[in-house]
């Protein structure tokens, strides 16, 4: 089925593994013989943990993927992005690893840590009232008037093949699934993940993972258009988005087997486990695929091997203490 | 110098190995290009992660090479342990594996968590009164009343040989190093892991880990012989024990190139450091050793190869959420 029409292919996702090769973390797949019996009877589960990639999530992959597919003139010239989360802190490493400028355009009420951390890797750092300026618009018009290159978040081939080669990572190091699960937000993740999966494994069954009141994906599909939701109140602030993205979309509707929802209180629980049990930082939207899992929302999966992706580790230390000791 | 006199020798380290395949984790050695530049100009720092070992620390793995080695009909006859931490879930689990009857005396006041985890792995526990009981004393008198074999929780030369296969792991895994560093409580750990290092790698340096007010090992070096030291307040509690083990004596006496200290102070920072940028939890003892690169202790690493043992991440979610927030 290689790209059939759709924005990306597998051949996408394998080139950007060339450019990514030495540069982002081949990161481990992490397995948990508690987790497995939890999730049935032979159950293996796999977890591709992108909570150990540079700058802590996916992110880098499809940044530096972007980033580094551009003409040298163009990175000279300059990159801008916007993003309060991993997004930022993705292009902002990439471009100090290409030699590019990098803005990042964040809210004014952005976490402290965050747009330490975003400077930190060198990034020019733009501030915007959230109250008065829609994101998407501000990077466009910011884009044009100073002659920078926009990197959007998710809405973009290059981006979702990058993303993708972390199932491809995956797949290559376990081999046959028979699930595939990972967070949707945006859907750039899901987008390079699925291509990945059903490239490589055309009979695993791939399917997304919400939140409650974050469901833009299930409306979406159901309706056989993009639906925007009103701004998600989850705790997985990684899939805040309100819409999916035009080329996601595409790519999801023709590749998706589905899209499952979880509750916050499921995915606190889920960072319970893999936090005190597996030894691993998570953050909220890094733990929304093993809580569909915990939470029984695939169905029986006894003797079957699950791919999960956690997609990230950028939890605030009072988030993180709030959900493991309640206070 | 294999062997020379010596409790344990590189063969016995081997000889663990063997019974451990395919039953303890085969850990991850995990690195970060933040502490690399934080440890020295063009260092590298291997951290062999026994947070990731079955019950989520080293002492799996000398309980199983312990319990495993014995014959069956003593096994049949039952186990006998005490421990308020780890070496109780080690030996719990390893009796389970192994089909063997536990029995884990432990102090009153063990946190709930610590006795509920010991009786998950289906040990009967029993309590016994800190303030009036010393151990060491009662755990030798129930093994003799109960007829039941005590696995001692460093003593013991094949306990200090299962921990022994951390190291050997990280070596096969990275090839040459400089320096090895790991924690010492009983010495049961640092016992196996020198055979191994200085085994393989004669030229690497081996320094021992420990906190300020629990430096039993650098005062007993010093002195040529085992000093105990009155109860150490330091976070790390892994590491409390009042006086090494008389093999572990030996053995390190022979091996180690040194052992340096760190405060309770530097301990805090090296599991920040860990759980926030390298997303992976670890008690305070697993962070000892990283503490000692951080906070500079063996001086100049520039362009130094070390292997660090991260010993374990069974840290109370209280204890975890007071260092990470200071609250």
């Amino acid at each position: 089925m290689e790209n059939a029409g759709l924005p990306i292919g597998l051949d996408d996702v394998r080139a950007a593994a060339e450019r990514l090769r030495g540069v982002a973390n081949r990161t481990p797949v992490m397995t948990s013989r508690t987790f497995d019996a939890l999730a049935g009877d032979g159950t293996r589960v796999f977890f591709k943990c992108e909570n150990y990639q540079r700058v802590g999530a996916f992110k880098f992959r499809g940044a530096y993927n972007h980033i580094a597919s551009l003409a040298p003139e163009e990175r000279a010239r300059g990159i801008v992005a916007t993003s309060s989360g991993n997004h930022a802190q993705g292009v902002a490493l990439a471009c100090r690893l290409l030699g590019a400028p990098a803005t990042i355009l964040m809210p004014s009420d952005a976490p402290a840590t965050k747009l330490a951390a975003t400077r930190g890797y060198g990034a020019t750092v733009v501030l915007y009232d959230r109250e008065k300026t829609y994101p998407e618009t501000f990077v466009q018009e910011y884009a044009t008037t100073h002659d920078l290159h926009w990197v959007p978040a998710y809405d973009d081939p290059l981006i979702m093949a990058g993303q993708g080669t972390a199932a491809l990572e995956l797949v290559e190091e376990v081999g046959a699934l028979d699930f595939f699960l990972a967070p949707m937000g945006g859907g750039g993740l899901m987008s390079g993940c699925a291509t990945a999966v059903k490239g490589l494994l055309p009979g695993t069954k791939v399917f997304g993972v919400e939140t409650e009141g974050a469901d833009d994906w299930v409306r979406s599909l159901a309706r056989g258009e993009r639906v925007m939701i009103d701004p998600p109140a989850t705790i997985a602030d990684g899939i805040r988005t309100r819409q999916p993205g035009v080329r996601p979309f595409a790519q999801c509707r023709a590749l998706l087997d589905g899209v499952v929802v979880v509750s916050d209180e499921e995915v606190r629980e889920a960072m319970r486990f893999m936090v005190t049990r597996m030894k691993m930082l998570v953050e909220p939207t890094g733990a929304v695929a093993a809580a569909a899992v915990m939470a029984g929302k695939l169905g029986d999966l006894a003797g079957k091997r699950v791919g999960v992706i956690v997609s990230g580790g950028n939890v605030d230390p009072d988030v993180l203490c709030e959900v493991l000791t309640g206070a």
